[in-house]
């Protein structure tokens, strides 16, 4: 059986993750790692693992996909067309107002260099987007619910360490009790995602900070957490370290849709995530819909894609004897 | 907008949720009903719904897409690939075993009339292959489980009904809830279907019936009870009629899949159904991919098709406004 080959941009925590996920694929093999930092300074999982500059990118590299794990803030509008004039390419642009202008660059790029490209894979976006819409497709018009957590939010974790004052800190998001029972009721409530939504943050003050002004400056950070129900724990260094090292996830995306001649009966579909840890999972899913990239653009297929318009089969093509 | 045009085949309580769900749907318009009874003895739930013998389905009809709503046993066999050289049709055959012999017959038909066709669509077989799939692809050789229920097990409670003292029943098909958290704390257990799922028998006997021998009976019958941890309650028909008189039904398709160096992490992938309302639920799952089938069909798609061929947009095409 011919392997798939398989290049990973970038390598940080998801980046390691799909060294892991490729590593555990029968029909994938890995090319290598390619970082902008000198890659003698990059210890890899498998000391097998090779390790490349992102120059050599440049020159055609022996890779069937190459899967991008760098930023979406300001690495893959960049680079995801870049590469995708060169390889077929799988990115986790996460920046959900942006998507459309990402697909679109692109969506050019990829069609100029006759290659397939697959954004914002992942679960949200990602596996979250294509239960979103197929269950709204079932039940068009009825209450479509998004919960997220409970899990560590990189981003709110980084503005609470931006404060003065905090040496470190993590945030989890946690789905609301009530409103979590409400929904599986059959209540229909219209929550907004504040409503949906507390916030429990562990921070780790500086020596004689102000602890009182670190708390009002968090709950009053407008977008993180302003309107919220956020509780906040200092604690030290030890402890943080200790108990909130890992990065768990997770969430529920829930439909409750009625039939029946009086629209009386309630029919509930719900998919859910735990995850120990995100970019790990994140990286399993990246990896396989690069298989689903590979066997599409075997066909011929060029241009921009979501995960909506990758068929499950595609998914599991060359996998047989594997599930 | 021009509106997609569906067929209803068979009258039984699949046929009335398609019926119902047409009827929900904005892109969507119901030709007709077509059954093998009389039509003139058919009392459609909409009194505008039109209702055609059969007969007339051999005369080219005004239908986009047919929805069969009759019986896997011995119609869907003959009916799938009769009408899927004349129409594009969706059915819900839900014998597993028998699946790909269904497929080659009516691919060759659906083929043969230039036609697309898709079967074995609705929630198992339909939704949980599709996430059974998705699942396996993300994490291969890891532990997939399926549990049914709570819900009405139709089979069952038919074969119930045939033993001699029996007048009515139904049975209730139910996740042992040992298994299920066994599953969900990540244990990894390899049950069987049978160590998985507990049976409840509410059953009517005739006046005068020898209760043990039935009892024994249920118990003993192979296939469907042997083995199973099977509980019988002997109730009155109209507490029957009262309280076990509807279709509830659902069932969770799990994942749990490890992640990081050690294998150590765990990540949990769920997806549920609780329905209280099996034929109506199924009758929106196959309304939404008969769409899917019509613009996949507009493409000059051909042949025969499964849920896991549909990618999510063709489910989402032209239904921009009632998302």
């Amino acid at each position: 059986m011919k392997k798939i080959k398989i290049g990973i941009l970038g390598y940080g925590n998801l980046g390691k993750g799909v060294e892991l996920a490729v590593s555990r694929q029968e029909d994938m093999n890995l090319t290598g790692v390619y970082t902008r930092r000198n890659p003698r300074d990059i210890e890899t999982i498998f000391s097998t693992t090779k390790v490349f500059s992102v120059n050599a990118l440049r020159q055609k590299q022996d890779i069937d996909v190459l899967i991008l794990c760098t930023g979406s803030a300001t690495d893959l509008p960049v680079q995801t067309p870049e590469y995708a004039k060169m390889y077929h390419v799988v990115d986790s642009f996460d920046h959900h107002e942006q998507i459309p202008a990402h697909f679109k660059a692109v969506d050019e790029a990829a069609k100029a260099g006759a290659k397939l490209a697959l954004i914002s894979c992942g679960w949200d976006p990602g596996l979250f987007s294509l239960m979103r819409s197929l269950f709204a497709a079932i039940f068009p018009k009825e209450n479509l619910y998004t919960f997220w957590g409970k899990g560590i939010s990189q981003g709110h974790s980084d503005a609470i360490r931006r404060i003065k004052g905090v040496k470190d800190a993590r945030q989890y998001t946690i789905p609301k009790e009530s409103i979590l029972k409400a929904v599986k009721v059959g209540a229909s409530p219209s929550p907004s995602a504040i409503e949906m939504h507390q916030r429990e943050c562990y921070v780790v003050p500086e020596e004689g900070a102000d602890l009182d002004c670190i708390a009002r400056e968090i709950k009053s950070m407008p977008d993180y957490f302003q309107g919220y129900d956020t509780n906040i724990y200092f604690i030290s260094q030890e402890i943080l370290q200790a108990e909130h090292c890992g990065f768990p996830h997770g969430g529920t995306v829930m439909l409750t849709g009625h039939t029946g001649q009086l629209q009386n009966e309630l029919e509930k579909v719900i998919f859910q995530l735990e995850l120990d840890s995100n970019p790990n999972f994140t990286a399993h899913v990246l990896v396989a819909y690069a298989r689903a990239v590979y066997h599409m653009a075997e066909k011929a297929e060029v241009g921009c894609r979501t995960v909506l318009d990758i068929p499950v089969s595609a998914l599991c093509q060359s996998m047989f004897g594997q599930i």
